[in-house]
């Protein structure tokens, strides 16, 4: 049988195990299956992603940057079941598999669209609205992002080789960032094999990605001010690798996710009989074994009302007594292994500790054996579930985790009891709350929300859609406060924010305007020959303006407009009303009539490369409008905010003003304007 | 002449200094002035804050929060003149002062008026958009962020005894944390004297802050997960509490601002003779006598072309030598006194580091005796320039940072030579740029954004509004990274949610809309007998809801229109063209006819509760509506936003749907409700 040799990828050449490597088991049957560990030269791979791969990715825009991950994603989709062969091996089930596997590949879709939907076709994020820092709006402040110009190190765990490596890598690249991905030995050769992949995509700029198989040396020695290291792992590896001198003292950003003592918490509302009720007990179980309960978010810590308590531990004993444990290759398996003998020997050593606080009331009988497979060399443990009589003594079980299907049931008093319970973990990943109850669920927030980094609310209005408490979604936020790290990955653009320097800009509306490429309020405007509505999008520039022909609001055209919309609000109709409200001076022109006749003044009526108005934002109606009051409007191209090859969003600024030049209405009119 | 007692006060009493004091001497002449020095209970202080100050303050909402902040302030400004006494002493001019005094309070009154603006009147912030995490949309995702359960630990700096601790204290209340502040020894009594208001004031509630005057003991051992650090000071105490083994194992939030080697760069354009000359030359004097310099956002290294260096340092040179330097009390002087003999000798040590790579141009000499004053006694130091004739060799001049009126001049040759001399500093608060050159600005923020908390541009345009290279603003990020310390206060709400926890909410739209106190699309709704614009702000119910009557829009509605607005767009009026554009299956009804039937359809005629539209956000048009098609509006109240004694503003989901239930339009309104 040949054994694979797992090359790291340095500075652009692929770098073969040499000298003293380390052996990697199958967590099946204890077979060798690959090696790795090679003398890197870090110095040369920080240089390379520093001098090579930043400036290459800086280059590219938020846009193009998005492409690339969604080329990626797409060539590893092809090759999905390379993967899954490779992923047995690691003790995973297909459907374990499918959440490394897909859902890291989901993981790149998510951000290659949010992207392009969330992030400008450029190089500068603005965060944020403009700050005007004085009267007159010469001088502005505006926070923008851009792309730090170090190295991100990954630290991966060895639960998701697969998903742990994208989930860092798709808001690490979108911020223009190289990276240095360090996955755990356990289970390199499948992170090894998706690295691989993607190297080969050719879709990375060189330098975009390097790869470490086997130690980490000197590397975190090395690290400055523009780098990021983030570490998914053991609590105690955090603590240790966060005291770097190098880090702590160049303010290196340390991003950490850590497991965590995750709590569900079966609501008062949810008595056996109810939906909430069946939701949970499935859940519990499906947490409890889904990849051999390695998962960070796992349920270690099961809060219920007293009295189902037991109700609580019968039902989730029955559904683990028919769990089909064993070789996760077979398809009627529900658990596999964990990944490694080392795991089994650390997950029953806890079991232990927790047992020192808790009755066993499940499993891990000396009579536990396999399906079908080699139950000595194999990392296979029984699922384990605990009750625990005095959950406010008690110590370890708020503190100690055994990574691996094992979890403890306590019974709180009322709902301030069970949420001080879940807070006692001192920060976690995830909590969930299975209750139909409003209050409940505000309640929740308040009393926990602050020890959560994720709250999880399921109940029978959810069922088919819920994701499951414990898969971490690119959408949301994925870390905790505390025992969790302190740390924050994912979450949309927020995951993309960490590797991205804030700067808040001061300058003049001209200035800005050059550095965000969107127009300002108060920034210069050219207006030229032709209607900017006749220019394409690939022809129009930020600033080109229309100034337009005026047009005065009569009584009439009031009265006119209340007759045929059916809008006889009194502010229009009665005189004597509208002087009594405290906002009008008497009649006053209806808002959509402004708007409309705004329209009316700046549309241009021919086919051209305007194709729609598709949606208006920040309407604010600054002054009243009086019969007689004359209007022009002000239209600007503010920003072009994504294309296709056929058309791309214009988004201007409208500014209505009367005859004494004050402005009586302001927005951002948004079109789609042929390429 | 009495010595001042400074208190501390814990746990809601004052405790006077006893046993081995520290004795602090005027910056003027060095004569004893105050005491300080208690043995503390920090276990019964924190315990305090958590179980007093912290459930009082979650207890209020964000708008009682800014309220508080807003009389505290008030109450300061009435008593500034004692404070201006006071200060004096720390060897502050009268301006110097204000900037420490005036800035203070004005950064209360600037977080308690974006508290009312940018944070709900509620205790849960909601941080972005809704994510749809199913296709139906049963299962929702939402961040939110909540008050931390700890205690804000602020350490603050000598130099801006009232602004440093004012301008944590403000995000920090408003965020719902207590706080326990520990000012710096040298300057404390003017600290103590701030504090002492604050608490006589009598706003904040029992436990919402208490002051260290002395040793922080074991303080920072006994912090946890929930409890944050924010230090303001140098790089080195920095790393040191930065290395505590408690802050590190239970991920502390820890927040520092360090005093950085700011960079100034004078544009390529900005030759001399053009305005932004000027305006450079007056900046970089201001930054090096303003405070003495000591100013952790002053200006350490002076970029200019190397064509200007010499008219630089002559320019600088004569303002300099045309500065009063002497007794702060005296209207004449423009600069007074560093904070004590300590900074002295240290200023002078680091000019000295300086000098090994730097000839001096200006200062420093034999000669100096400040004016009327004590110079020996006294810690007042001359001005000193540098200029270095190798900056890509030098180290020192981006590593030392002399904490007093010492600078140093550069000369680029070209600006990517500038932006990278800039980023020498790895890391700083603010660097600042004189130009009128829009794409110098934006070259500035690509190349050395990623190195700077704030980018300061000048020129010609903000002369007058511009508010200083060394002035952090409340509005805006003060923080940097690196050598900075990676920490960020202020920037607005941004510096509020250093305080509190982001959590991810995952739950059905009802259970999110009972969280967030807002209505989500999907949650229950209810419609009662009136038309909800007949309810009183302080009636209406989140969720309320008005089902219209229809009606159809006809081709001669949308002829008519098109007639009375102006608006002939040929999707409006011509059938073939229409039919040749993209997102059009022929003529359609105008985007603001849809409006303006909308409004006719759910307007409430008769004086009422509803004042006022004011405005309107997030229009889409989602679907084209032909002639024939039928519109119904439901219109649902979404969130109570904010009030006043007499009215409230209330933001309504508008949904405008056709005859087949397809929704065509869909926006939020705004409406001025009485209470």
């Amino acid at each position: 049988m040949t054994i694979l040799a797992l090359n790291s990828y340095a500075a652009g050449k692929w770098i073969a195990p040499s000298g003293n490597t380390t052996k990697l088991k199958s967590a099946i049957d204890g077979r060798v299956i690959a090696e790795l560990g090679a003398r890197l030269d870090f110095a040369a791979m920080l240089d390379h992603a520093r001098k090579v791969g930043g400036p290459a990715l800086r280059a590219m825009t938020f846009h193009e940057r998005a492409a690339a991950l969604k080329a990626v994603a797409q060539y590893l989709n092809e090759r999905r079941d390379a993967l899954y062969e490779l992923s047995y091996d690691t003790g995973a089930t297909k459907p374990d598999s499918m959440i490394d596997i897909d859902g890291g590949i989901g993981t790149l879709f998510v951000f290659s669209s949010k992207g392009r939907r969330e992030l400008p076709d450029d190089v500068i994020y603005v965060d944020g609205g403009i700050e005007q820092l004085g009267k007159s709006g010469a001088f502005l402040g505006q926070h923008v992002a851009t792309s730090l110009q170090g190295v991100a190190v990954h630290i991966n765990a060895f639960n998701f080789p697969v998903w742990g490596m994208l989930e860092k890598l798709a808001p690490t690249l979108l911020a223009g960032v190289p990276a240095i991905v360090k996955p755990a030995s356990a289970t390199a050769w499948l992170a090894e094999a998706a690295f691989r992949m993607i190297v080969e995509s050719g879709v990375l700029p060189d330098g975009a990605v390097q790869f470490v198989a086997g130690s980490t040396g000197d590397l975190l020695d090395r690290l400055g001010s523009q780098d990021v290291v983030s570490f998914t792992g053991s609590a105690a590896t955090a603590s240790m690798l966060r005291a770097n001198r190098t880090i702590l003292e160049n303010a290196t950003r340390f991003i950490a996710e850590q497991d965590s003592l995750n709590a569900t918490i079966l609501g008062p509302d949810a008595a056996p009989g109810t939906p909430e009720f069946d939701t949970f007990v499935k859940e519990v179980h499906r947490e409890m074994t889904a990849k051999a309960g390695q998962k960070c978010t796992a349920i270690r810590r099961i809060l219920v009302p007293a009295d189902h308590r037991d109700a609580v531990i019968e039902a989730i004993s029955e559904r683990l007594s028919k769990t089909v444990i064993g070789d996760p290759r077979a398809e009627t398996t529900r658990m596999g292994a964990l990944a490694s003998l080392d795991q089994r020997r650390d997950v029953l050593e806890k079991a232990a500790l927790i047992g020192s606080e808790a009755r066993r009331v499940f499993g891990g009988d000396d009579g536990f054996a396999p399906d079908g497979v080699d139950a000595e060399n194999g990392a296979f443990v029984s699922p384990m579930l605990f009750a625990c009589d005095d959950p406010d003594g008690a110590e370890k079980i708020h503190s100690v985790e055994a990574f691996g299907p094992v979890s403890t049931v306590m019974a709180y008093r009322d709902l301030d009891h069970a949420t001080a319970l879940a807070n006692r973990g001192a920060g976690s990943l995830v909590a969930s709350v299975f209750t139909h109850d409003r209050d409940v669920a505000r309640k929740v927030v308040l009393a926990s929300g602050a020890f959560h980094g994720r709250l999880y609310f399921a109940n029978r209005d959810t069922g088919r859609e819920a994701t499951g408490h414990g898969s971490p979604l690119p959408h949301l936020v994925h870390g905790g406060p505390g025992r969790a790290g302190g740390g924050e990955e994912m979450g949309g653009i927020r995951g993309v924010m960490h590797y991205m320097q804030r700067t808040a800009v001061q300058a003049s509306p001209d200035l800005l305007a050059g550095i965000t490429r969107t127009h300002v309020k108060g920034a210069t405007t050219t207006s030229g020959e032709k209607h900017p509505f006749r220019l394409r999008f690939s022809e129009l520039e930020i600033g080109q303006t229309l100034e337009t022909a005026s047009r005065t609001v009569t009584l009439a055209d009031i009265e006119h407009f209340a007759e045929f919309t059916g809008d006889n609000f009194y502010a229009h109709m009665d005189e004597e009303a509208a002087r009594a409200n405290p906002f009008f001076p008497g009649r006053v022109a209806h808002g959509y009539l402004i708007l409309s006749f705004a329209a009316g003044l700046f549309v241009d009526p021919a086919p051209g490369p305007v194709l729609a108005n598709y949606g208006l934002d920040n309407l604010r109606f600054m002054k009243p409008v009086s019969p007689g009051d004359t209007l022009t409007v002000q239209l600007t191209a503010k920003a072009k905010t994504r294309r296709n090859a056929e058309y791309g969003e214009v988004r201007w600024d409208v500014t209505v003003t009367n005859q004494d030049g004050e402005q009586v209405a302001g927005y951002e009119l948004l079109t789609m304007n042929a390429m």
